[in-house]
């Protein structure tokens, strides 16, 4: 969705180390956006783009015109109900099923032997995942981690759209999801109490607002009541009219 | 969907003439049909069709088992909605999209140059026409006329479920069809009065019971009040409980 930052530099570099041809979409999905001014104000600069992504080993950025992927007759529409119903599609209703078809689309023209995404879309790697399988793309889709701000706050496009003070605030994510991980650590197992340190912590930022904080099966992304195996955390603020995620997988 | 007959040996044919090579698919898709009793009383004879398929110079039936196509797991879902929307759609809720999740799993397995299908079932022709162009599948889709018995019945795997009576009176679709293209001919424009001339002709058969018969573009499939261009004329018809679908393109 362009926007270029760490987090993509580190999937770019990484696909250049595996691969001959290494292509990348540059396309504002206007189908994953539920409100408008959302996506009117998503970032755009694509001339600063285009010169990242060469000097970053870049050998197709595609960049399709809005009405090349979205013709006004289009009327398919792929989606993941199961995985999708929860979380960031509790918040976004038809978030997913917009980034399922667009990455379907995607995927179907420039046909990739490798596909790289970020872990920090936990709930959205999961969905193409699923998709991939399902629909039977001929495709390898690795998930690179989290690239974060020195501070902990992951590397998002919507950083940049935080007040100062917001952006301060924000590293109340990074923290919230750490003191959860070391609470786990300490033998702490109980899903119930170790989401409700993590409100705590959210409550003392007045400047963020819990969304949610849930405690989930890393394949299903369904809650689980005790933390017994792998298991992801997933978080979802509000900084104003931002809104924020991010994610940690324990062990 | 197997219950191989003349309609599928005419696509078989014009395949076999126009490629090097010819994958039949041979699987009873438990997604498209709304009813249990549907799925389980529909045709199945795998030792004959196998048969079949051999003397047409198939070069490869394609037989997955359920449990491939559709495992336990499976959660993705193609849908072309507003195309689906109206009449099998309307009759059959999720059939549509069975169908679309389906023929987009075969096309992704397979990866035909060019698949075929038969006009009998035009709604569905549409809809995999749609979400072919939609998600960029590189394929041409060829579209054969219906093959009918000589006394008209568009020939269907669920002809032979019928009752020897039920048989006899199963031409009256295609009768009423053919009435209302010569109706046109003679200078009748008017679709609502097109429609009940059908509504007449099938109310005379008392073992048929009228369904839908609708006067639409043939692209979107959309009904029309007049006939000014290329219209299809869509017709569904209950006789006891099976029901039989046909259609007739006029210009």
């Amino acid at each position: 969705m362009g926007a270029f930052h760490e987090g993509h530099f580190s999937l770019m570099r990484k696909a250049n180390r595996e691969c001959d041809y290494l292509v990348v979409s540059l396309f504002v999905n206007p189908l994953q956006f539920d409100i408008a001014c959302d996506f009117d104000r998503y970032p755009r600069d694509t001339v600063r783009d285009q010169a990242l992504a060469e000097s970053h080993g870049v050998d197709l950025l595609f960049t399709p015109a809005p009405y090349e992927i979205v013709p006004s007759d289009i009327d398919t529409v792929v989606s993941v109900p199961s995985l999708s119903r929860r979380w960031e599609g509790a918040s976004r209703p038809d978030h997913f099923q917009g980034v399922a078809t667009i990455v379907t689309k995607l995927f179907q023209i420039v046909r990739p032997d490798v596909a790289y995404f970020g872990q920090k879309d936990y709930q959205q790697v999961a969905v193409i995942q699923q998709l991939a399988r399902d629909l039977h793309f001929d495709l390898k889709i690795r998930v690179m981690p989290t690239i974060r701000e020195k501070d902990g706050l992951a590397k998002s496009s919507r950083n940049q759209l935080l007040s100062p003070d917001d952006r301060a605030a924000a590293t109340v994510l990074y923290r919230a999801l750490h003191h959860a991980k070391q609470s786990v650590k300490g033998g702490e197992r109980d899903c119930r109490i170790l989401q409700k340190k993590v409100a705590l912590i959210l409550k003392k930022e007045r400047r963020a607002d819990l969304d949610y904080v849930a405690f989930c099966d890393p394949k299903t992304l369904e809650p689980v009541s005790l933390v017994t195996g792998k298991t992801v955390i997933l978080l979802a603020v509000r900084m104003g009219s931002i809104r924020l995620i991010d994610n940690l997988v324990i062990r």
